[in-house]
C-alpha cells in the first residue's frame, strides 16, 4: 500500500463533512460502558478527546444516572468548556455530582454568560458554597446577573464589551483593544459599541468595517446608527425577535439611565429561540417542563395535571351526552355519530389554535391586524363547515338510511366547525390580552368548547327534529 | 419650561427602549389610508422614514390585497433593503405588483443570500425576466445558488467570504482585506478562514481576535482548528444545527473536494430556525404550509387535508362503536363513558408524540438513548394509566352505581394510556426511520389508535363483563 499524498491525506471524505450532525453513539457506548467498570480513566480519555461541544452531546445521551456517575468518577472531564455546551437538564445532572470547588473551578474557565447558565441550576445551598470560592469581583459580577429576574435578558447579557468614544479613529480603538488587559475584553466579539459622553450607545461599528478602515478614520465615519435597545428586564424573548428582526450578532444592553451596561450575543440568542420553541410547542401539547425531563417519574408529572384537566373535560362532555340519555336509547346511531362531531371541532380548534399561538410567538398578529385574521378564521371555520357538512351528510344518509340524522350531523358539523375556528383564535388572543402565555393553557379551553358544543348541538338537535 | 440639558435630550425614555419588540400600528394604518387614497407618496413616506426592518414589519400587518396595492403604487418604497427584510409570504405578494425591472433593481441593492430568497419566490416566468436584467455574473451566481435544492444549505451560502493562507500573517491580512474591491468582500463578516494551498479550509480567525494580534503574528496562531464544516447539499435544517451545537457566528461551506466555496451567515440561520420551527408546530396541529396564508381560500386549503384525514379516523372509530350497538341499546352509560377513554388516549399520545417530535428534531434521541426513552415513555404511560384507573374507576362507580362498570373504565383507561404512550413514540420513530417529517404525518396515527383501541377496549370489555 502507498502512502497518501499530502493532498489526499488532506481531502476530507464526504462522511466527514456530515460529522457534528449526530451524536457519536460509540463514544456514548464507551463512556457508558467505562461508567459500568468505575474507569475513571477512560471516561476523561474518551470525553477529552473530543470538541467540547461534542463531548456535550454524549454526555446529553446517557441517563441522569449515568451521568451522576461519571461526573463523580471523573470530575475533571466535566470542565467549564463542556460544562458550558450542555443543556440545562444534563447540566443540573453533573453539578449535583460535583463538590463547589470542582464547580467553581468550571467556573473560572467559562465566559460570563454561561457561568450564570450554570450558577442557575445550583440549588440555594450549593450556589452559597460555590459563590464563596470565587475571587470577589467574579462572585460580585454573578451576584449582580442572578438578581434579574429569570428568562430575561439581563441574565444573557455579558459585562466585557468594547466601547469607544465618538471622537475616536480607527488607530486609538485598536490601539486601545491590543493595550487592554486580556480579562477587560469578550473572548470573542463582533462590534464595538460607540458611546456619546454620558456612556450612553449612539451606533456600532463592525469588526469587518474596522478592518477596512484607515487607522486615521473616525469611527463616526463607520458606524451604523443603534437600530434597537435592549434592557435587562426585557424578557429573553422580546430580545431575540430584536436579533431576528435587525438579523444582529449582538446587541448592546443598557440600564435604566440608558448607560452601556453590557452585551449580548447571537450565540445566547439561538439558545433562547431553541429553548422557547421547545416550550411553546411542549406546551401547545400539554406536556410541561419537566415533561423532557429524564426519569418516569419526572415524565409522569410533566404529562398529569394536562391529563387530569382532559379529564375534566371530558367528564364535562360526557354529562351532555348523559343528558340525552333517552334520545340515545331511542336511536343508538347517535351514539355511534357523535364522537364524530366533537373530534372534528377539536381538530379544526388545535388547528386554528397552533396558527394563532405561532402569530402571537412571533408578532405577526397586533391591534393593526387583528380583526383582519379573527374575520379570516371564522370565514374559514365556515367555509371547512360547509365542505364537512356537505361530505358527512351523505354518508350519514347511506349508513343510517335517514333524512333526519343527516341533515342533523351535518348542522352540527357546520356549527361546531365555526366554534372551533372563534375558539381558536379567541381563546388564545384574550388569555394574551390578560398576560396569560397562550401556548400553556388555550388548549383545554379550546377543547372543552369543541367537545361540549359538539355533543350538545348535535345530540340537541336530534332530539328536536328526531323525537 | 426649561430647555432640556444635553444630557437629558439624550436619555431615552424607557417605553423607547421597547421600540422594535412591536409593530408601529400608526404607521401601518397610515399605510393603510395611504393605498386607499392611491397616495403613493405618503406611502413611501411613511416607509422610507423607518428602519427597512421596521418597514417590512408594517408591511406585513397588511393585507395581502393591500401590500400588493402599495406596491403597485410605491414601488420607490420597496427597494432590496426592505425586500431582504420581509416573510416569504409578504415577499411574494410584493413582487406580484413589481415589474423585472424593479425586482432586478432590488436584488443589486441586496445581499447575495437575500437576493437568492427573493428569487426564489418568483415565478418560472418572471424569474426568467429578472434574472435577464442582472449583469452576467450575478446572473451566473444566483442560477447556480439556485441549482441547489430548496431548503439546502446551499440556498443559505454567499458566495463572498475571506480566505487566507496558512503562512500569512495579521499583517497580510489586513492589507489585503484593506486593498479588495468592496464587491469582492462580504459586507460583513465575523470570521477569516485560513485554506491550505488546495483551498481546503483548516481553521477559523475570528476578527476579534485579529484586532488583538500584532501585525507580524501569523494567522495559524490566531486560529481555531475546525469544529465542523458544511456542504451545500446538506439540509438547512442541520446546518442549523451545527450552528447552535458549536456558537458558530458563521461557517464555511466546501463543495465535494473539500474546497472552500462559500459561507454562512448566523442571521440566516436564525431565520430558518424560526421557519422549521413554525413547520413542526404547525404540522403536528395538522396545518400545512398553506395555513398561514392570507385569504381565506388558502386558509381552508391548508386546513382541509388534516381534517379530512381526521373524518377517516373518526368514521372508523364510529364503525367500532357502532359494532357494539347491542350493548349500548341495552346500557347508554356505555355511550357516556366511552367518549373519555377515547379522549384521554388521544391527549397522552398527543403529548408523548410532542415530546418525540421535539426530541427528534434536536438530535436528542440516537441509537445510543432510544431504548432508555422507549422504557420511559411505556413506564409513564403505564403510571398515568393507572393513576387514572384509579381516579376514573370511581367515578365512574359512584354515578352509574355498578362495580362492573367501574372496572370495566379503569381497565380500558390504563390499557388505553399504555397504547398511547406507545403509539406516542414509535409512530415518529418508526416514520422518522423510513425518511417522512415525523412532524408532519405522526398525528393521524397516533389518534388512530387511541380513538379505535379505546373504544374497542372499553366497549369490548363492557360487552364481556356486563352482559
Amino acid at each position: 500500500m502507498s502512502e497518501p499524498t499530502p493532498a489526499e491525506a488532506n481531502m476530507i471524505p464526504s462522511e466527514e463533512f456530515a460529522r457534528g450532525v449526530g451524536v457519536d453513539t460509540q463514544a456514548v457506548d464507551d463512556v457508558r460502558a467505562a461508567v459500568a467498570q468505575h474507569n475513571a480513566e477512560a471516561v476523561e480519555k474518551t470525553l477529552d478527546a473530543m470538541d467540547p461541544a461534542d463531548a456535550a452531546d454524549v454526555v446529553e445521551h446517557l441517563s441522569a444516572e449515568e451521568t451522576q456517575a461519571a461526573a463523580k468518577l471523573a470530575p475533571d472531564a466535566f470542565g467549564g468548556d463542556v460544562l458550558a455546551e450542555l443543556s440545562d437538564d444534563a447540566l443540573e445532572d453533573v453539578v449535583e455530582s460535583l463538590n463547589a470547588g470542582q464547580i467553581a473551578d468550571a467556573i473560572s474557565d467559562m465566559e460570563f454568560d454561561d457561568a450564570v447558565q450554570l450558577v442557575e441550576e445550583l440549588d440555594e445551598g450549593s450556589r452559597e458554597a460555590v459563590l464563596a470560592q470565587l475571587p470577589t469581583q467574579e462572585r460580585a459580577s454573578l451576584e449582580t446577573s442572578l438578581n434579574f429576574e429569570e428568562d430575561s435578558a439581563g441574565r444573557l447579557m455579558q459585562r466585557n464589551f468594547v466601547s469607544a468614544p465618538q471622537f475616536w479613529t480607527v488607530g486609538h480603538l485598536i490601539d486601545h483593544v491590543r493595550a487592554a488587559l486580556p480579562n477587560k475584553l469578550p473572548d470573542v466579539f463582533y462590534e464595538v459599541y460607540v458611546v456619546d459622553p454620558a456612556f450612553h450607545p449612539i451606533g456600532t461599528v463592525s469588526l469587518s468595517s474596522l478592518l477596512r478602515g484607515q487607522r486615521a478614520t473616525l469611527l463616526t465615519e463607520l458606524m451604523t446608527g443603534l437600530r434597537t435597545i435592549v434592557t435587562p428586564d426585557m424578557d429573553q424573548e422580546d430580545a431575540a425577535y430584536l436579533f431576528e428582526k435587525y438579523d444582529l450578532p449582538s446587541a448592546p444592553v443598557v440600564d435604566s439611565q440608558g448607560r452601556l451596561t453590557g452585551m449580548i450575543m447571537v450565540d445566547d440568542i439561538v439558545e433562547v429561540l431553541q429553548e422557547e420553541h421547545a416550550e411553546d410547542m411542549l406546551a401547545l401539547a400539554g406536556v410541561s417542563d419537566a415533561g423532557l425531563a429524564d426519569t418516569v417519574i419526572e415524565t409522569v408529572s410533566g404529562r398529569f395535571p394536562w391529563l387530569l384537566a382532559n379529564l375534566g373535560t371530558a367528564i364535562l362532555a360526557s354529562f351532555v351526552i348523559a343528558a340525552f340519555s333517552d334520545v340515545i336509547a331511542k336511536m343508538v346511531a347517535l351514539a355511534v355519530l357523535a364522537p364524530i362531531v366533537a373530534s372534528m371541532g377539536g381538530n379544526a380548534g388545535t388547528q386554528g389554535l397552533a396558527v394563532a399561538v405561532r402569530a402571537i410567538a412571533s408578532r405577526d398578529i397586533s391591534s393593526a391586524n387583528v380583526r383582519r385574521i379573527v374575520q379570516r378564521e371564522i370565514m374559514a371555520g365556515f367555509v371547512n363547515g360547509l365542505i364537512f357538512a356537505i361530505i358527512m351528510g351523505p354518508i350519514a344518509y347511506l349508513w343510517f338510511k335517514s333524512v333526519p340524522i343527516a341533515l342533523v350531523i351535518g348542522a352540527a358539523m357546520l356549527i361546531n366547525l365555526i366554534i372551533a375556528a372563534l375558539a381558536g383564535i379567541l381563546v388564545p388572543l384574550s388569555l394574551e390580552k390578560m398576560g396569560a402565555d397562550p401556548a400553556v393553557s388555550s388548549s383545554v379551553f379550546v377543547t372543552t368548547a369543541t367537545d361540549v358544543i359538539g355533543f350538545f348541538v348535535f345530540l340537541g338537535l336530534a332530539s328536536i327534529v328526531i323525537l
